[in-house]
């Protein structure tokens, strides 16, 4: 698709978003299921209902929009859970994976932060006023489950990689 | 490899973001070329330099561990750089362009926050505390990276975008 205006480019970057929000929705249960710590399994599967509904939330800005919701292959994100599958097959101490899989689910919070930080100004730039309200709202769940994980890592996480590994 | 100690993890992610820096100064010199703000253009050149810098404190870190600096494959920068050069010849409009490639260097450094807060925290609680430290140094100049294009975005590129393709 040739991309001719900061409209295109809007669509664009919601059709890559799309295809990484899809992506995690099938990522995060294998994450869950790997977690030793309850408190971070506890976190993916709270975070995977929110990406659902980030996915729906998404469908609604399309509208809003007047375009189709169509996901367009995110390779950024492939790359992201590519790494992190890789991790958990390398990881040999549950525990250290723990720690692993925190730094892993940050980087792909910070992938989405930045998305929707852009997003968001661009809604808001094209006076898409209530798209723009959505994309924030997502944008706020990305950068509070991003600061979840830390306090997850410092509370004890990483704490007990450092002891089962010693 | 096989990690089994936060030590390795350490070690591993090191070397996860050393591929990635070195597949950045390969990857900013064609978007500096695209640029058609002269901001943005310096802004890119700039970052050029301090990443080569980033590289080298890389090889400061990997010395202070007593690591040999290796790179391991990062599949998200690949990723993140196949994204953006895909962006690049998508994108019609030369001021849209600039808003585009924004985004996608926003992305990269949100990568790299993600990456080197992992790390600074890790060699910290093993009591690197020198290798923290210039962990850390990174870490600021990523933030600063990604504020300076969040600031060039909303002075004029933005703009220059919607009026260009209007």
């Amino acid at each position: 698709m040739a991309v001719k205006s900061v409209n295109d480019l809007l669509i664009d970057e919601l059709q890559d978003i799309y295809h990484a929000e899809k992506q995690l929705v099938k990522a995060l249960p294998k994450m869950a299921k790997k977690a030793k710590s309850d408190q971070l399994r506890q976190a993916v599967e709270h975070h995977l209902e929110q990406t659902k509904g980030h996915v729906q939330r998404l469908e609604q800005v399309f509208e809003k929009l007047d375009a189709r919701p169509r996901a367009k292959r995110c390779e950024a994100m492939e790359g992201l859970i590519e790494e992190a599958e890789e991790l958990m097959g390398e990881v040999t101490t549950p525990e250290v994976l723990d720690a692993a899989m925190i730094g892993a689910a940050q980087k792909v919070e910070h992938y989405e932060i930045a998305s929707y930080g852009t997003l968001s100004t661009l809604a808001q730039e094209l006076g898409h006023t209530e798209a723009a309200r959505l994309l924030e709202q997502t944008l706020s769940e990305e950068k509070a489950a991003d600061q979840k994980l830390n306090e997850i890592a410092l509370s004890g996480v990483n704490k007990s990689a450092l002891q089962a590994a010693a």
